[in-house]
């Protein structure tokens, strides 16, 4: 069938020129007579896509030569471990600030490897609608880092405005906000990110990690488990996800072509105004209960009047041909995942439709 | 280019009918509209390749339903350390039966995680050549469980038959010949086998565990590196390397459809037939110093006269369309893999350039 608008949370949407450009070379990569999948990761071929990959990502994050990156496997799950297990020796701890589902996954592997505390929480009765204010957090000056995530999928909020945690380095989980928007990364001791929301396809993490933070990383580890095995070898010390890494390695050059983060960042903005616009325009029609200032600019959560009113949306967005609009199953309701992939027509297309069906149901 | 004979030790060749099915549908999975890459894991489109895929290794090893299927990420690498995160507890030990740098690596991982012994190894002067016989494995009774490599890469070794450990687990990495040949798994409490070999590309692990050993694995790990994690959640506790799992599938249909893992061991042994025979018959031009009956009917190793005539014969190969040919950096010489993917053929086209390179050069 026709290519479909996808709102999926992740595994997400990938542009349609970096999927073209996989597919035309799927037999024979870059003149190797064979796939890329099936080209060794010693090869000249291979070895010219990881490296570059990794130089886009530094180039794209503005990030300084003091920064290693990192191709690792496991997804941001692992990293919910491998800081910890990392960073976390006897006699210190780290700081958690609790914004949704994934940071509580988070702090939870944390807790089984060793000490962490809660700076902060925005849940109320199960549910997170805000990210803390500076002024809310009890921020130990020992951590070894302060971890955040981000941007909440399931609960649809985002950080617009990182905690300022002094000489205490950040642990950001950043899988589904990476490269949507320009920031510092200079507080950050390490960033995190799945691939499958704004990098390209599940399989592989980014792991970005600054060298005075690597240097106090742990040794005694499983060897695939340490920091420093990795960063060493240049995300080569085993085989690498290599399909996975050229998708993200197509991604990234899709994105420079677009204009870098910054190109991102504006129309990362115009769809979100539209967005939050046609909600906030609709007479109580949609409802988003998020504290404006953190609403995300990814994931945009809302309800309708009732469960079968919202089955009904999902149904007919279906038909309109927009798949992935369901709410994840802990919640409920309504989201939109407009990562980088999703341009400005998807969502102008979502909000049209969102408008009908209110006017047709409400 | 045209594609080539591809004899790559891993990352390698995929059957061309997977990657032709995979290209097809790269922008419209299933009638989706969407890639697989883009799909959710958690869509029906998705799910229904994630358990066939689980259903296929079953019913092709012959697998009991005392056995579970996982497909998880890291490599055959990080499993030389989940195993024994999982099984080493306080008070037991593993056997480890050393056969190559492979199980090198996996008893120094077990090392750091618990107590583990070496039951016998064929190393000598850093170098492997046969595989142990039964009555040289000094094995402990007790142990938790008896790991070995079944197949060497580097060193063009193979279990042919394997070792008897009476009621003790077998835990076996079986990245290099997994689905090359039928055998009993019943002895196993633990397979696995990164994918890059015999199962697809890179960044899928597949293990297989026995119920009663499953039974037995510890509480209390990091979620991501426990197997009851995974096993209980049938491989989607977090988001899974979905498209890795996709080509999986699509090998493992070509792999039915070929008639399964006893048609590939007929020409599997038919091909080892034809290459030893091109080396022992070659008046000693090729020299293969493996016992024979240990020798690897997957990873054929070799050296010439010279180092320069070795990489003349790697040169000449690649002029006449054959990648991968340059044996494993640590050791040197030749090395073809010639893994289910690579037909009876492939390795007749190498066998007829050995006979005419070792004429024009003998």
């Amino acid at each position: 069938m026709a290519r479909v608008r996808n709102f999926y949370a992740g595994p997400a949407a990938i542009p349609l020129a970096a999927l073209e450009a996989a597919r035309e070379e799927l037999l024979d990569f870059a003149g190797s007579g064979v796939s890329v999948m099936e080209t060794s990761h010693r090869s000249k071929e291979y070895d010219h896509v990881h490296s570059e990959t990794m130089s886009l990502v530094k180039e794209l994050m503005g990030l300084g030569d003091n920064y290693k990156v990192m191709m690792l496997q496991g997804g941001a799950s692992l990293q919910f471990a491998m800081a910890p297990l990392n960073l976390l020796g006897e006699g210190v701890s780290a700081d958690y600030i609790l914004t949704g589902s994934w940071s509580q996954k988070a702090i939870k592997e944390a807790k089984i490897i060793g000490n962490a505390k809660i700076a902060a929480s925005t849940e109320q009765d199960g549910v997170f609608t805000s990210i803390p204010k500076q002024g809310d957090l009890d921020l130990d000056p020992n951590a070894a880092y302060c971890h955040i995530t981000s941007n909440n999928t399931i609960f649809g909020t985002q950080w617009k405005n990182y905690p300022d945690t002094g000489s205490v380095p950040l642990v950001a989980d950043m899988s589904s906000d990476i490269l949507s928007w320009k920031f510092d990364p200079s507080p950050f001791g390490i960033i995190y990110a799945g691939a499958q929301k704004n990098l390209g396809p599940s399989g592989v993490a980014l792991v970005i990690i600054r060298e005075d933070v690597l240097a106090k990383c742990r040794e005694g580890l499983p060897t695939l488990l340490s920091y420093k095995t990795h960063a060493s070898k240049d995300s080569l010390f085993n085989t690498p996800p290599s399909f996975g890494i050229y998708m993200m390695n197509k991604v990234l050059h899709w994105l420079k072509d677009q204009g870098g983060v910054e190109a991102m960042q504006t129309i990362n903005e115009e769809k979100s105004k539209l967005i939050y616009g046609a909600i906030d325009g609709s007479n109580g029609f949609y409802k988003n209960n998020i504290a404006p200032e953190d609403r995300s600019d990814m994931n945009v959560v809302f309800r309708l009047p009732s469960e079968e009113l919202e089955k009904k949306f999902v149904a007919g967005g279906l038909t309109a041909g927009f798949v992935g609009l369901k709410g994840h199953r802990s919640v409920g309701g309504i989201r939109v995942s407009m990562y980088n992939a999703n341009g400005l027509e998807a969502v102008q297309e979502v909000v049209a439709f969102m408008k009908d069906f209110a006017v047709k149901n409400g």
